[in-house]
Formats: C-alpha cells, sequence, structure tokens
C-alpha cells in the first residue's frame, strides 16, 4: 500500500477537527428532546461520505431517523464491500460524572493513550470507529488506490435497536448487494494485542411495570397491609438468578451453545489478569455464572442485568410513601442459537407468572437482537487478519465479545455475507458510560489499517 | 358549649378562606428548594395565632424550620392544654397524578364527601387539621369561654423527623409544662364512626447505597462477570423479607408487645369491609404478614417497606449499561417497645452483613421515632371521649394507628404528659399522595369538637 502513513501524518489535524465537529452534535437517539440534532448528524454523515470520493450518497428516510447511503463503484466485476457503521450515540448521562462536557470534545493524553484521546460521547461508539472507514476510503480514492467496490450505510438508530434498517434492509437486497461486510463497532484487547472479533451476543431489552394499589400511599397507614410494588419488584428481580446466578427462567438455556474445552483453552490463551481488571473497576472480587471464568461470562455464556430501576420517592430526604408503581428496564445478552423473540417471550411468560398476589405486571419488549459468530477461515477474516499483521506487526486473536450488534446476524440472514468486525477501541475506553474516549493512535492506526483489508481482500478473490 | 354551631355557620367562609391561603404556600420541608415557602409558612401561623386571641406569639428560631409558639394564660391554677401541630407538608410528586394542583386549593364535592373537600398538598395533613384547633380557640376566646390555659407549639420538620423540635423541647420544659397534649394529625374510621387514636407506630427511616464498579458499564462487555449493583440491591431486599412476610433481621421482633386474643378480638370489633378495601386501592388482594389480619398488619405489627428505590438509566428509551451504584429508601414502623435507634443498628448490622461479593454497602440512617400508647381510662381521653359523643352523638372507638408521629413519644418523656390524639381525617383523605384532601364537614367538625374537650377536661380537673 502506497504511503498510506504518510498520507496520515500530513492529514492526522485535519482528521481529528473532523472528527470532533461530528462529536460536537448530540445524536441522542434514545431520547425525542435530541431529535433535531441527530438529523444534523446524519447531513453531516452525507457531506463527509461525498468529500471522501464517494458517489450518489443519499438520505434514506426510514420510520424513524434516516440511513445514510454512499458508494464508489469502479468495476461491476470486482468484489464490493460494505461498511456498516451508526452516527447516533448513547445518552450522556449520568452528566456529573463526566470531567468535561460530553458534546464538548477535548484530546487528553492518559497512561494507555499517550497520544492522547479524544473524550466525548461517541468519540469511539461509534462516531469515532465510523469515520476512520470515511478517512480510509478518502486516501484510497485520492491516491487512485481503491481496489474495489464500496458501499456505505450508516444508521442513526443503532443504540435504540435498528428496528426501522431491518426493514431498510429487507427492501434494498439488490442496493446493498456485497461480498463482504465491514464493520467497526467493537474494541481490541490491547494496542500491542490486536484482535478481532468473530462472535457477538444477543440481545432482549425489556422494560417491567408492576402495579400495587390505585395511588401512593402512607407507609404507616398501610405499610405491611398492601403489597408494595416495590418490594414485589425486588424479590421478582433477585429469583431470576438461583444461588449459582444461574438464570432460572425455565427453558432459558436449552438452545445454548456449549463450547468444548479445547475452545475454551484457546479463549483462555488470550492475556488477561484478573488483578488488572478488579483493579481497573475498583471492586473487590468479582462475580457471575458459577463454573465459567471472567472472560467465558461476558463472551460464551448468556446473562440478565438491570439497566435501570426506579419507584417511589427518590428525592432529597424522606418520604413515607408505598408507591403505586415501580419499574425497571432489564437486558438479557444472548449467545448463538439462541433466538432473541423466543427468550423475549420465556422472560414474559416467566416474569408475570411470579409476580406476588396483591400487584398486576406488565412486560412491554423493548427491542433485541440474535447472536453471531465470524469463521476464522472465511477469506474475509483472513484478509483482515494480514491487514493488522502489517500495520500492527503481529497477528491478530480472534475473540467472541459480549456486545451486541443485532443487525450482523440480519445482514447474514438478509444479504447472505458474513460480517468483518474489525474494531480498533478498548474495553477501558468507557463506552456507554461518563467520560467515553477513543486512542488518537487508534484512531489512526484504524485509518491506515481498513485499506489493506481493502486490498487484501480484492487480491485473496482474484 | 354555648353556640358554637352558630359561630361556625356564621364564620364557615372565612374559616375555608383562612385555610385556602396557609394551604397555597407550599412548605415543602424535605427540599431545600423550598425553604424560603417553608419560612413564610411559619410567619403565616404566628399571624393566625395573634388573631385567634394568643399572647406572646414568638417564632422560635432552631437550627432548622422554626417553630411557632403562642400562649393564653388565663389563671395559672387552671389546667394547660398544650397543642402540637406542624405547618410543613409532604413533598408533592408524582406531580402528574395530581387532578388539580398540589399548591392551588379548590373545594369538590365527592361521595365521601358529599359537603366538599378541600384539595390540597397539607389539606388534611397536618395545615388543616392544626387550624382547627386555631380556629377552636378563637370561638372560645371571642365568647369568652376558654376555661383554661392553652398553649400553641406549632413546628416546620415533622415530615423531616423533627430533629430540632426535639432539642427545643428538652430546652424548655418550663415554657412548654402542661397537663395535656392535644394533636390532631391522625384521622378516623369514617364520619359516621368517630375513633380517637390511642397508638402509634415507630418509625426508622434509613437510605442505602449499593456500590459494584467505580463507573457505568457497558452491559455487553461487563454483564455476567461483574456484580451489577441494582441486581444485588433487589437481592439484598428481597430477603429482608420470608416467605410468610415475617421479616429476618435478627432481634427485629425481640422487643415487640403480643397482645393477647382478647385485645385482638376487642379491635376486631371496628366496622371494616376487606372488600370496600381493596376496591378502594384497586387491589385484588390484601397481602401481609401471615397469622394477622389487615388492621393488624397495619397497627399492631411491625414492618418494612421501600419507599423509593433508583439507579440506572430511568430514562425513555433503552440504555444497556450496568450501573455504579444503586439506592434505596427502606422504612420500618415499629410498635410500642421496639426501640428506633436499637432497629436502625440491627438493619445496618444485618444489610451490611448481606452485601454479595462484588459490591460494597453504606446505610445512612435517616431519621425515626418510638412507638406510643394512650391508656383509655386517664382523664384525657374521658374528655375527649365525651366532646366525640356530644358532636357525633356517639361514643368514638379507641384505635391504633400504622402511622408514626415520633415527637408524641418524646413528649412523654420530656414533658411527662400524655397526649390524646384528636384526628378528624379519613384513611381515604389520601395524605402523603396526590389529591390528598380534607373534608369540609370534617374541618368544621374539628372546630366544634375541641371546645367540648377543653371544657370537660376542665371540668374534670376540678
Amino acid at each position: 500500500m502506497q504511503n498510506v502513513q504518510d498520507y496520515i501524518s500530513k492529514n492526522k489535524q485535519r482528521f481529528l477537527d473532523e472528527l470532533i465537529q461530528l462529536l460536537r452534535i448530540p445524536s441522542v437517539s434514545a431520547d425525542s428532546a435530541f431529535s433535531q440534532d441527530v438529523i444534523d448528524t446524519s447531513e453531516a454523515v452525507k457531506t463527509a461520505l461525498e468529500n471522501a470520493g464517494c458517489d450518489a450518497v443519499e438520505i434514506c428516510e426510514t420510520d424513524g431517523y434516516p440511513i445514510v447511503y454512499g458508494e464508489k463503484i469502479i468495476d461491476p466485476n470486482l468484489p464490493t464491500v460494505l461498511v456498516y457503521g451508526h452516527y447516533d450515540v448513547q445518552p450522556p448521562d449520568p452528566m456529573d460524572l463526566w470531567n468535561s462536557p460530553p458534546f464538548e470534545p477535548i484530546i487528553k493524553k492518559t497512561e494507555t493513550h499517550p497520544e492522547g484521546a479524544i473524550y466525548a460521547r461517541g468519540a469511539c461508539d461509534d462516531k469515532g470507529q465510523m469515520y476512520m472507514h470515511v478517512k480510509a476510503l478518502e486516501f484510497m480514492v485520492k491516491t487512485n488506490q481503491l481496489p474495489c467496490n464500496v458501499k456505505f450505510m450508516i444508521e442513526g438508530e443503532e443504540e435504540v435497536g435498528s428496528n426501522n434498517l431491518a426493514v431498510f434492509v429487507a427492501n434494498n437486497h439488490e442496493k446493498l448487494a456485497n461480498d463482504i461486510i465491514l464493520i467497526s463497532d467493537t474494541g481490541m484487547i490491547a494496542n500491542d494485542v490486536p484482535s478481532i472479533t468473530t462472535g457477538l451476543r444477543g440481545l432482549s431489552y425489556v422494560e417491567v411495570e408492576v402495579t400495587g394499589p390505585n395511588r401512593d400511599l402512607h407507609s404507616g397507614l398501610y405499610g405491611g397491609a398492601v403489597a408494595n410494588p416495590i418490594n414485589a419488584l425486588t424479590k421478582m428481580i433477585a429469583s431470576l438468578h438461583d444461588e449459582n446466578n444461574h438464570i432460572t427462567i425455565s427453558g432459558f438455556y436449552d438452545k445454548v451453545e456449549n463450547l468444548s474445552l479445547e475452545e475454551r483453552a484457546e479463549m483462555a490463551k488470550a492475556p488477561f489478569s484478573l488483578e488488572n481488571y478488579q483493579k481497573a473497576l475498583d471492586i473487590k472480587s468479582v462475580d457471575g455464572e458459577a463454573g465459567y471464568s471472567t472472560n467465558e461470562r461476558n463472551s460464551i455464556r448468556p446473562t440478565l442485568d438491570v439497566n435501570g430501576i426506579w419507584g417511589g420517592y427518590t428525592g432529597e430526604g424522606a418520604k413515607t410513601v408505598i408507591a403505586s408503581k415501580a419499574y425497571a428496564k432489564i437486558s438479557m445478552r444472548l449467545v448463538p442459537n439462541q433466538d432473541w423473540q423466543e427468550i423475549t417471550q420465556l422472560f414474559k411468560t416467566h416474569f408475570e407468572s411470579i409476580a406476588p398476589k396483591g400487584v398486576t405486571v406488565k412486560v412491554k419488549p423493548h427491542h433485541g437482537g440474535q447472536g453471531y459468530v465470524t469463521p476464522i477461515d472465511t477469506i474475509g477474516y483472513q484478509a483482515a487478519s494480514k491487514a493488522y499483521e502489517t500495520t500492527f506487526g503481529k497477528k491478530p486473536i480472534p475473540q467472541r465479545s459480549g456486545g451486541s450488534i443485532p443487525i450482523v446476524s440480519l445482514f447474514e440472514k438478509e444479504l447472505n455475507s458474513k460480517t468483518i468486525l474489525m474494531g480498533f477501541g478498548l474495553d477501558s475506553d468507557a463506552i456507554h458510560s461518563p467520560n467515553e474516549h477513543f486512542g488518537v493512535w487508534n484512531y489512526l492506526k484504524g485509518i491506515e489499517t481498513i485499506p489493506y483489508f481493502y486490498h487484501h481482500f480484492t487480491e485473496m478473490n482474484k
């Protein structure tokens, strides 16, 4: 690959400035208060793709936020890479834990990122990683080194379930036809330990509502005589795990793929320090399903977590009240073969069945997606592996991730093509958390590595 | 008693207007945002006492909100009644459940209150019931029928634990010296079933904080591998009750007074319809400690309720996060002989001991108070009973309340006098809830009944 490093060092400042501009727009898809900002971000992405050399860039309207599509077709006989990313971001709260405003990006040096990291909501997930592909395309186009066709599909609803993307993909098989899908929305083990994500967990996200009396009650006059919806909710949630932290929903584990001891031994080779892990999170001990290691618990095993809970008086001071209602947001991470819709139904049936007397329960399915696995013997994986080897100087480790990108399995089903998850972020980048950031080195390394993937993938397809 | 009914009917509109003015001031003591309003309310109470004929009315500063004191001493040899009440109110939220703004009082007719009820936060608890005593004094003074001495002590921190009142009482034994204490801060069974509260439950109110990782985490990357503070909190709270709804804190029941079957049989005579009770709350079934009736569960038995819980993402949409912290406000209602400070310590020790690995727990005691019982063979109770008999045409039923007025036991200890709890509100008045209200009939009936108590109490002391 001709002078990619030169090109990057010449344009480094501009690459950073452009990303920072994009990060200034608070494109929070989960909160309708930000809807105009989400729309504005789609326009900014359109312009960025055009400037990078895409033809026929268009804003595709959906029932929700638009999808930005662009392509550069140089020869129908050459392979086609479809790049997917998202321009929406997670809500920034809790705001008070941010050291700098989430939508006023700043670059700070850290121990992990001696060349500096960009601090902003979306810096890593996924504006920063998505933009690496835009800048990699710019390099290949401007230096006439684009070896194959490329299509971009950048959506604005990934953080809220990608419901409209599913419809768009189903209705545009031809437009989106490709030989391989490229996504950078995951992480790697460390800057000196490159890895490629070969597995993702599925997801089922639900909201539950427990209703007791028809109004808030005085806890003195009614306490002990009427079921308290908050106490009831805690009992119900607590019962979802047994003493071994196995999930108690009947049928939940029926389709879980059990890895062989060999596979687990292979996984266990990935460098990992429990001590550093606990130190980084400031916890005295990890906790999880009995019989599995930390890396297995968050990758090859399904889990159930409460993501939010609320009810009663949560303000300053004291209020002696029995709330009429209590709520929780609960998500389950699923492994390949578990069907998210089936699991959602199992949860609903189970949760409604364990409601204590005196309360009624509603379960509202939110969104979800299937798990996914990429075999490492495919051309796509091999091309990616070579690209990393070239720019990192060592072979990347195939790694299962605990996260979910629901649309990956959808792509396979609808477009019949595999996805390569080229993530350049680190677990310590605090995505979905206050002070999310993305290493400047990682950002530039991504821009450097991606063109090599195009090169090797095209060569290997000849 | 000379023409009390005439006086009331002549001044009815003014009595209502004056109370409505007082209810317009949002004196929410639990929320510092309202501090100026609480102060303003104390001034309004001072003026009201002066207009009613009190001498030497003063605003007594404390480390918190002031106590309004006033007295009318007509003859040191006559008995002295000390009236206690509070001018602060509960927070109004959840605001969206109010049918009219909580601090814009309106009068509406209801099935229970055909003569209309005043809807406003504090209408019943306690501005309305406190103001009955002010207007009763006005009647006795203006018609020269005050038969004994009277002292008023109206505080502004009852809804947040009355901590500074305790100090004030301890430092003013002489000023507050009295023969009987009169409080209207409880309810009665029904307008045609008058009752006098002879027992109150104690209270221990705590706030708990569960901390897991030092920051919010992505539930995909960390889910299942790290203890989730919300899941941990639900497990801990759920474990506080066993399958019979007995509280599992060791030592919790050690000092609980067990009533004889005779006493329980006597209590059971109070008219009660479980069907109407469930209908009023729109619940299919009541729930509580095994082996006790609904009326026993909320009066002679101690209880534990979560009054508020929060943690993680509670906004619109979905956020796949594992929160760093989860919180709950928990209160325990205690019965006579249970010491609230001892119970608070038992809770703290127990709760900290059941923290699952991977989380740390903090228990912050909030406030509390002891339970209380008034024997029905005292002059005070007998005088009150006669007063009700005169104005209601029937003997009141002695009744244990599930509520707590922590300072009542404090008064007995510090001032060595008994308290008569003359409540004119109804359980259905929704105190501490949205749409709190107080019947116009009840308000006026209170003003009519109170002077008879002064009369009979003075007579019986001769």
